[in-house]
């Protein structure tokens, strides 16, 4: 992977590396595709990329990305405001959109509390879902946040200072992944689906 | 993977994803990871990309790629310019610069003959192969093209056109990788190694 005849292209492989999950190799391979490329393919790439970072926001309502201040989600009068689904970040978002199950709004956290990794409540927008909450009806509360101490931590968190205020309080179920067999799954997960059970005739009509 | 909320996000994950190796999943990954970039980060990327198109050119000598419209081997007055190692693309340059085994200089093809896929000896670096050998005085051409039957093609084409005019044309030997096994080794592979056997004495003064 050394070498020393090009420093334009040694310069590039070194920025394409610096993305996550992107080595030297990839980042060569990536170079040359790139200088292969029509001047006009390679413009839209950089203009695309660019406007990601001059024209993408963050909502101002739900911090998901947005091509406006606020974004189509929270703007949307079809949907339920008083429902909100707490969520890590904004891949959460796009997976919980793909479900089509959810009518919902959002709120994006940016993280989940983690002492280990220095992230307390004040980095997560925390204190803007508590001020929504106190200042506007809010039926249900869902914690979609991953089932991880973190996770938890953030969802006990968020539970001891909105519980006074909203109707429900919910998690996302645990349980097992459609198409998983019983014995493959984990101790942990088959002890939570099993406390978790739910009424036969509820969980069929859900599927509906 | 399906979100509607961002043209902005879609335009950037539908470039990125047009890049070889690259999925919308990744395009995804690799999109909010940019957006959450310093601006002067995405600025230098972006430059080092733009530059590998503007500033980035084909050695007019060798068909590597140059800073300079000669590049940095061909110049170069220590390497011997009657050795031309021929190899089908510039990741084959830098394959065989890291070994540091080699002081001669090269002559990149852009691809070798494969009918199938339509590349005939015209679309290659042929012709201009041809003519430094006829202009020049060359010693020694080697072959270092895959051993797949597109290159064995290629082979006794440059063979054909050249083999009156150099002393030596040779090709890379094929053999067992250093550190393999021979059990696990094909058999195409092994009969070659034993037709290609190697002097015991040379084969370890040259490792020396």
């Amino acid at each position: 992977m050394i070498q020393n005849f090009s420093k334009i292209l040694d310069k590039a492989i070194e920025e394409i590396a610096k993305l996550p999950g992107i080595g030297r190799r990839t980042a060569l391979r990536l170079a040359l595709h790139l200088h292969q490329l029509e001047n006009i393919e390679v413009e839209q790439l950089l203009s695309a990329i660019s406007r990601l970072k001059s024209e993408l926001h963050t909502c101002q309502e739900c911090h998901n990305l947005s091509d406006t201040p606020v974004c189509t989600i929270c703007t949307n009068p079809k949907r339920n405001h008083q429902l909100i689904c707490v969520v890590q970040d904004i891949r959460d978002v796009i997976a919980i959109e793909a479900t089509h199950q959810f009518n919902g709004v959002y709120h994006v956290l940016g993280g989940i509390i983690s002492p280990i990794n220095g992230i307390g409540p004040e980095q997560l927008t925390l204190e803007h879902l508590f001020e929504k909450i106190n200042n506007n009806p809010v039926e249900e509360v869902i914690l979609a946040l991953p089932t991880t101490v973190e996770g938890d931590t953030t969802n006990f968190f968020i539970y001891q200072n909105i519980s006074d205020k909203v109707k429900v309080v919910s998690t996302i179920a645990r349980g097992i992944g459609v198409g998983e067999e019983l014995e493959f799954t984990d101790e942990v997960t088959l002890g939570r689906s099993l406390i978790g059970r739910t009424n036969f005739e509820t969980a069929y009509s859900k599927n509906n």
